[in-house]
């Protein structure tokens, strides 16, 4: 590995030019001193920084022009402390970690460059030491893989992993996962452990923990608060609630959409506040209704991909849906414009899909608001040709949750009844 | 048509209780008392409101149990008017009105129950006589479509009859358009029409005019507003705000989206507040550069729609790529997951496209904020395999740029820089 990864510009000349690298223990001077390490950056952001990992655990950016002074204490690279040993307090809720992969799970090991899977319980210990005074903690790798390679098999895989916990101990399952695809894996979820008898949280982070503004830490220890103190049962996505560095947002699992690229805050909960939001001190619950409609614990594990979900929009090619049904596809789930609409052009394709049996749902493109299909001719003409509304579902959660129906039957009438069933708060009310 | 057209339950029972029908002047004596014509109720809501038109010309929703009174004043067709004479007023700005349907382009017969476009000049002047206090308006009939149905044709012979227009003496052109697709089309008239001297509004309405709630008539005003005093230039779109009665939104033509599927207030510039914002007595700029990077007219009316518009997510059908590819397809807008991202899964059907000269823009389905393809490797990778990252264009806006370049240009090269090229404000700066 390079000594400067990640450093380009003015912040790699500066490191030469002291003869300090990734790695070296140094002592930073500007308005204050700051003691650390010199960790390497993997994301490229400007290259007037320097990121040091503070002893509190804590990365902080320094920039460049504003170093009055740089002096380097070690140059060796820190030797691997010894495991610390983990105090188990039996008077704390025992809790699961899974990790799945995506920059929350990801550590970078200084001395190799690598990013790596941190979630053994040892390192988080070490990372987040909150944590212990918590919960104690159990913590398995699953998978590592960032979440825009996660596949329905992998949904599956974590869906079985909670399956075997249905009947532990645990207070509750934290899962870290990738940012990318948290929705469609919370959603998945949600449908395959309708009842699950106590509360799964999939936390991520927008910004890896390299980063002077990261996420990682107060992210993860916020997800074990709402385990230990929410008392509710469900599959929730906990993160960021918006540019404030203190203030979490618990959100319903197939209510919930990454709205923004890059920001902290980019999770939110379609047509709705956040159903727990999680201050430092405490926890406050806008559920309006139980999670699942159905207490009891069902699990359903299997899907079918043979979906489409077609974005309709002026000039779409109507031959792409003739592909579609010759290709062996099932159900589509439209994206629609407005309350539920598509143009004429395809509405012999449509129909043709009808006749060949595939299942057909209408969600909106406009993401927030009800599909009205009644409202104009066009929504009672598409109902007729065979398309079912699906009143508030998001897109996503539409595809998802008819990934899992088709999976879990084949009969088209038991489908339809299974789609527009509100079985995991997917429908606002 | 039936006399009682859109009613049901218990509006119905009313109705027919007291031989009242549609099309009748009645008074009817609630808290208040009112006097007006029994309208038609085209959208199917409750069934315990009658919407009356008063003599104002507004329509108002009277709930049936409230109601102590009903007295019908004349069961007769209403006679049409003799047209009102329009009085030009050559101290006011010259505009022009150009009806391409929907819903603010609706009016009822309530003699007839049909529902046709009203957008002469004389209807307007009636229905809305707050315009001819503002403007001299011509008003004209392109076509009478819901906008589900308008296809790039349409968006062409828009742009044909704008740009037959382009040395006209009108100070700013109003195009009524139906919400569901207005964002398309007002992507494509910001590319097409680069330069355009004179402002062009794209104006539609969320609730029809029959309704009590309609938007239609202050959207109207405030777009004829919005071009009389905003001295601008470009395409924007003109609706309410928020659910504020009385604050209209000037949005730029290709940064905006309808994000809510009923409200008024449904669309939304992505990322940033309106350019204008537009009260009763003032209208408020907060345009931060000028919309057209060139500033002279120069048009390219041509579209290729040989163009697919890929929302990737878990489970995506690597072969639905291979059919696009074969089936002619020369451009791919990826609406990638989080920073700009597809799965493995589908790298090598990436690779393929690239290898048979497609072009490929990555969107982000986060819809605001920007992809960051040289944060993570799987971004850069795909740039590897030929995707361009495009900023925090939206993705609709992205696919209509893409049809339009491909429209105007056969050269991968020269279509890769139009990409990219801020033209008309799509990329936010």
């Amino acid at each position: 590995m390079s000594e400067y990864r990640g450093y380009s510009g003015n912040s790699l000349k500066f490191l030469k030019e002291n003869n300090a690298k990734v790695g070296d223990s140094v002592k930073i001077t500007e308005e204050l001193t700051y003691t650390g390490i010199v960790m390497p950056r993997f994301e490229h952001t400007d290259d007037n920084h320097i990121t040091l990992k503070l002893k509190s655990g804590y990365n902080i950016g320094i920039e460049v022009q504003k170093i009055e002074k740089i002096e380097i204490l070690t140059s060796e690279p820190i030797e691997k402390k010894s495991t610390p040993e983990i105090k188990s307090d039996s008077s704390l809720s025992k809790i699961l970690l899974l990790s799945t992969g995506g920059t929350i799970a990801s550590k970078i090991d200084y001395r190799t460059g690598a990013v790596t899977p941190a979630l053994s319980a040892e390192d988080l210990n070490a990372a987040v030491p909150e944590l212990a005074e918590m919960a104690n903690i159990d913590a398995e790798v699953l998978f590592s893989e960032y979440s825009e390679n996660l596949e329905p098999e992998h949904w599956k895989k974590i869906a079985e992993k909670l399956d075997s916990h249905s009947k532990s101990d645990y207070k509750g399952i934290v899962v870290a996962h990738g940012t990318d695809t948290m929705q469609y894996s919370a959603a998945f979820l949600s449908f395959a452990l309708s009842g699950f008898p106590i509360p799964v949280v999939l936390v991520g982070s927008q910004r890896s923990s390299d980063r002077p503004s990261s996420d990682a830490a107060l992210n993860l220890i916020s997800a074990v608060r709402f385990i230990v103190e929410s008392n509710t049962q469900g599959i929730f996505v906990v993160m960021h609630h918006n540019e404030s560095d203190d203030l979490i947002a618990g959100h319903i699992g197939t209510r919930v959409r990454k709205n923004h690229t890059s920001k902290r805050g980019a999770f939110k909960t379609i047509g709705d506040d956040p159903a727990f939001l999680i201050f430092d001190k405490k926890i406050e619950n806008n559920l309006k209704n139980e999670f699942f409609q159905q207490k009891e614990y069902s699990p359903k594990l299997n899907y079918d991909t043979h979906v489409a979900l077609v974005k309709y929009h002026p000039g779409y090619d109507p031959k792409t849906i003739d592909y579609l049904i010759k290709s062996g596809c099932k159900a589509i789930i439209f994206e629609g414009t407005g309350l539920g609409h598509v143009g004429k052009t395809i509405y012999d394709e449509v129909k043709k899909a009808n006749e060949n049996g595939l299942f057909m749902g209408m969600t909106s493109q406009c993401i927030d608001g009800r599909v009205g299909m009644n409202v104009y001719e066009s929504g009672r003409d598409l109902q007729e040709f065979g398309i079912i509304p699906l009143s508030d579902m998001i897109p996503e959660t539409a595809l998802v949750k008819a990934m899992w129906a088709l999976g879990n039957t084949k009969d088209v009438d038991e489908m339809k009844k299974l789609m527009t069933e509100n079985i995991a708060s997917e429908f606002s009310d």
